[in-house]
């Protein structure tokens, strides 16, 4: 069994490519849910549904979120009745929030509730939330401090971050399956996902980093920076604002206590050295993932690192 | 300030005749709530939405319930999620019974939501949910107790009925503004809707047939029902089942209490001194509305025996 811990978009291309080269029911995928948010109501869990998509073969390959080809009736509609609609969410993927926030309110679990969802599209891979309990990444900006989906989408990650934290962290568990996956699993990705918002809350669940240290797997990661930039999205500057250096050195520290190899961008050669000074092996590939040949291509090499 | 009590599909026929032929800031409806359904966990008041659609002009004149032209992205997607889905819901139907659940669950009041999305949708007239409390209607069939949309929708009121019960109604109140309107109504119109399980839900709010009796308007009904059966729906089945008269005869007993003038079709002029034996002046008119046309004539015979 192969285990990758992901964030939605970048994460998402790797999953994809680990998904095409491996039988996918050896796969088995650990989300962030810290991005999860009430919209409209409604329980939206930006990464677990990217992840399960993508499995899926339903998203949308172009914007990193949603369902190919979806409509926007309602949301239109939304906007006409005076909602505040910032959140984009197609109608097919409307269906998907709907079903969840049903499903939640009748007193299901998430773990249930994405195991439920996924058989139903096809996706054969395991797609567990990182935890049940509600763990929701917060950001301070000079407006003070508000829900990552905020920061993210509504204003276009553009404030200046001076704090990110995991409200409700300390007391959340892993999900179901999480830790005897980590226990269990062959080898162990980290996506190129966000270290502190995407890969962060997943790390900030009790357990789970005592777990990936303890695990015999080999732990390869993929860094989602190239020089001193996130590749997509505002890793970078969440990195600089956690404290941690804004390149694929930072990367390793954020996982230095359990991560075996991780994968840099050619660019980044010159950080081989300072990596491995923190114990970690370090490995340059082109980590750029425009297409499926290249999605899969770094999933071999990841696979293939982690029998070494 | 005109009064109306309706349902959906045939009240809103004559609501809409109504408005066409007053000022519509000058008329108000109280509508039955007893029709309301949790659906995908939403919110759904299907007759507040029909008669809002329709006095926004929005509605589909083919169907008598959602927004024409609407599509059903949500709707099939749900399906393919594996939800039970014979309710059928629009997209941008769906927008309405999204956002009310929302203010709903923010804590906001039926009436004050229902007054906010008629603003928004350009609505002059004054539109109140019966009630703010839950007051359900629930069928008794061979297979047991129902609530009424299932009966209605799923199982297309084929099941022979034996009971109609308005569970939560002993402890109900009027919604704000709905005693007040009727007291100082100079006209109140009991619209050609089912007396069982569209006005028979708001009867049934304490205090509504004590305000009516009182009221010193002309109230003026129209009947529903043509010889033994409903222009429209199963109200003669269900009149049968709760021990009432199937025809104009039965609407009249219905509504002793307080109606002062029944409109009655042609077809059924037989009837007149029957229900003149329970002190109500019967009157036949046209009472078919296939179009616009009927509608206001329809409301302009109801306005003038109003005045009589």
């Amino acid at each position: 069994m192969i285990v990758a811990l992901s964030g939605g978009t970048g994460g998402a291309k790797l999953v994809e490519g680990l998904a095409a080269e491996i039988d996918p029911a050896e796969l088995t995928v650990i989300c962030n849910t810290g991005d999860d948010a009430i919209v409209h109501g409604l329980y939206v869990s930006p990464d677990i549904d990217t992840i399960t998509y993508t499995l899926a073969g339903l998203s949308d390959p172009g914007k990193g979120w949603g369902i190919a080809g979806d409509t926007f009736a309602v949301l239109e509609q939304l906007r006409r009745l005076g909602n505040e609609a910032w959140f984009n969410l197609g109608d097919k993927d409307l269906a998907t929030h709907i079903t969840r926030t049903r499903l939640l309110k009748e007193g299901g679990k998430l773990s249930a509730i994405t195991e439920r969802m996924r058989r139903v599209l096809g996706v054969q891979s395991t797609i567990l939330p990182m935890s049940d309990d509600r763990v929701e990444t917060r950001v301070t900006t000079a407006q003070g401090e508000i829900p990552f989906q905020e920061y993210f989408v509504k204003e276009r990650w553009s404030p200046e971050v001076s704090a990110v934290r995991f409200a409700g962290a300390e007391n959340s568990q892993p999900a179901p399956g999480v830790i005897t996956a980590i226990l269990n699993a062959q080898a162990i990705v980290v996506c190129p996902s966000n270290p502190i918002t995407s890969i962060g809350p997943i790390l900030a669940v009790p357990g789970m980093r005592s777990a990936l240290a303890k695990s015999a797997a080999a732990i390869v990661g993929v860094s989602p920076t190239i020089g001193g930039s996130a590749i997509s999205g505002p890793a970078h500057k969440l990195m600089s604002a956690s404290g941690v250096k804004a390149s694929a050195r930072g990367v390793a520290e954020c996982y230095r206590d359990f991560l075996d190899t991780l994968i840099i961008a050619d660019e980044d050669r010159q950080l081989i050295s300072e990596i491995q000074q923190l114990k970690i092996r370090a490995v340059t590939a082109d980590i750029r993932m425009p297409d499926l040949a290249h999605k899969r291509r770094l999933a071999r090499e990841v696979l293939s690192l982690a029998r070494k």
